[in-house]
């Protein structure tokens, strides 16, 4: 009797894992039969070639992390407001640059900062990056590291480090020369220019959301005669440009719903800045920046729609908006 | 007897005149319904549209001058042997140039000289033309004739007039302000400078087919202190940055089948230069114009397939080639 009720348990299994089997090799033919549909599909219709990785979604046994499609988007993202020149672009996995030719130094640099993205962990840093040439420029218009030995320049980011820390490979980006220009180290580099990063980060801790333009200028200044000359050093052997000043616009997104964005363009001078002067003094009209830089910041956005102009005090602008 | 004759005349001229205007009007009714179904096909096939004016042409009952087609091929012509860099490309009839939108001067400006196009009618000159500010440039980079009033410089052409006499439009086009930089008067933009414009065209009558690509120089110079230094001057309310040098690289494209296109640059500073130097006293590495000038000449030709270098005599040059 106890035989019978065992036979009967295994046919029962068996018949349950035959079923199973069978359940699953359904599935999986279905699977193999629609992948290759959808092959063929995908090699003919190009709208299905441009959606391939969403339908490959649906199809796929499991979840996948959608990580190709973070990384297709996140240049998208920086570049969300319009491009602010259109020379020589270059692509990075956290930020964009126009690379000027003439004077092996970026026109600009665009990042967006997020709140998520400045969270330190501890094996990302700095320590781990060395500064090295972009080998995708044209050996004729690239700056190197012999260009910066015995300068008496810093090697100053445009693109912060610190703005990029949630990959490994973002940090080191930020150390190609492209991404690099000549910057006097004390009372600039790691002074007046180091308060203006750590401010944009704050504001970005603050607010959720922060584009940042950083990029060099070569600003007039009146000769003895009474005319105005441009005159800037260059270094190296490549002949790299030392600015004479820098520029960083910034805008902030609202975190009010439809709230509007709010826009600000600091100019600091490639210069020993005294440790006492507060950050807004070099507040600056960007329609001013735009005309010297030859650039234009933010254009997507009519400018009738960025909220307010430059505040008087910085306590202000945390009051007055976000 | 003799009315009959004529009878007969009449009804075989009338027979004729029949056929003849049945043989037109079915000519016609093919013409037309071939048009409708032609259109209809453009309408459908994105091919066809591509080569639209082509088929009209095989339909149509004259032959048509095809000046359609030699407009639209005009530009690809100029640029055929590529763009020297890509920053805020503007096209014009018988030119192209990259703008500078930081120093309101041009990158450069390429043209295309065909012996056709120099042979002076007397309707068309620089008489009729008059300087005036290309008003599709942003107005914040734009130039504008103050900027050159009571400044101390000549308004100097870099594609030159003298080349784009075929049509009014042409020689207008070449006096809009992105195609000015501030040259010095005497010595230069009169004197070594119009010699260069008219050895080129010297060559062109020459060899046929010549492309030219001209530009300003930003050069650095040695300080007092031994560093090197770039300087320039701005003038005007627009701020429009004097070049120290001009450049022209020139192309010359062989006239024996097949044979290898020879190419030539030069750099003149913009200063007042002694008549009694020769020309070539002014010859230069092309390669070290496009490490000044951030840019990169007939790019689209493998250097290797550029025949020869730089002659040491203009007679050299004459003898040698072509």
């Amino acid at each position: 009797m106890k035989l019978r009720w065992h036979l009967l348990g295994l046919g029962i299994l068996l018949g349950l894992g035959t079923a199973g089997f069978s359940f699953a090799a359904g599935i999986y033919y279905q699977h193999e039969h629609a992948t290759q549909r959808l092959q063929q599909l995908i090699q003919q219709n190009p709208y299905a070639y441009y959606i391939r990785s969403k339908i490959y979604k649906v199809f796929a046994f499991f979840k996948t992390p959608d990580d190709e499609e973070n990384a297709n988007h996140r240049l998208g993202r920086i570049m969300k407001y319009g491009f602010p020149g259109l020379d020589d672009i270059r692509l990075y996995s956290d930020f964009v640059l126009s690379y000027d030719r003439r004077n092996r130094v970026a026109h600009w640099v665009c990042e967006h900062l997020q709140k998520k993205d400045l969270s330190t962990t501890t094996h990302v840093g700095r320590a781990h990056a060395s500064f090295q040439p972009d080998l995708s420029v044209p050996s004729n218009f690239r700056s190197s590291l012999a260009d910066y030995r015995r300068s008496g320049f810093n090697r100053g980011h445009l693109a912060a480090a610190g703005n990029h820390h949630s990959h490994q490979t973002h940090c080191n980006e930020t150390f190609y020369l492209t991404n690099i220009a000549p910057q006097i180290g004390k009372g600039f580099n790691s002074g007046a220019w180091n308060n203006l990063e750590i401010y944009v980060r704050d504001l970005t801790l603050r607010y959720g959301s922060v584009y940042v333009c950083t990029g060099p200028l070569y600003k007039p200044k009146q000769r003895c005669d009474g005319k105005l000359s441009v005159e800037y050093e260059m270094i190296g052997p490549n002949l790299v440009a030392v600015p004479t000043h820098f520029f960083k616009v910034i805008m902030v997104e609202s975190k009010v719903p439809l709230g509007k964005p709010y826009m600000e363009g600091y100019v600091l001078p490639n210069a020993t800045i005294p440790d006492n002067l507060p950050l807004r003094s070099f507040l600056c009209d960007i329609r001013e920046i735009e005309h010297y830089a030859g650039l234009k910041f933010f254009d997507g956005l009519r400018r009738s729609a960025i909220f307010g102009s430059n505040y008087p005090s910085e306590s202000q602008v945390f009051r007055d908006f976000g």
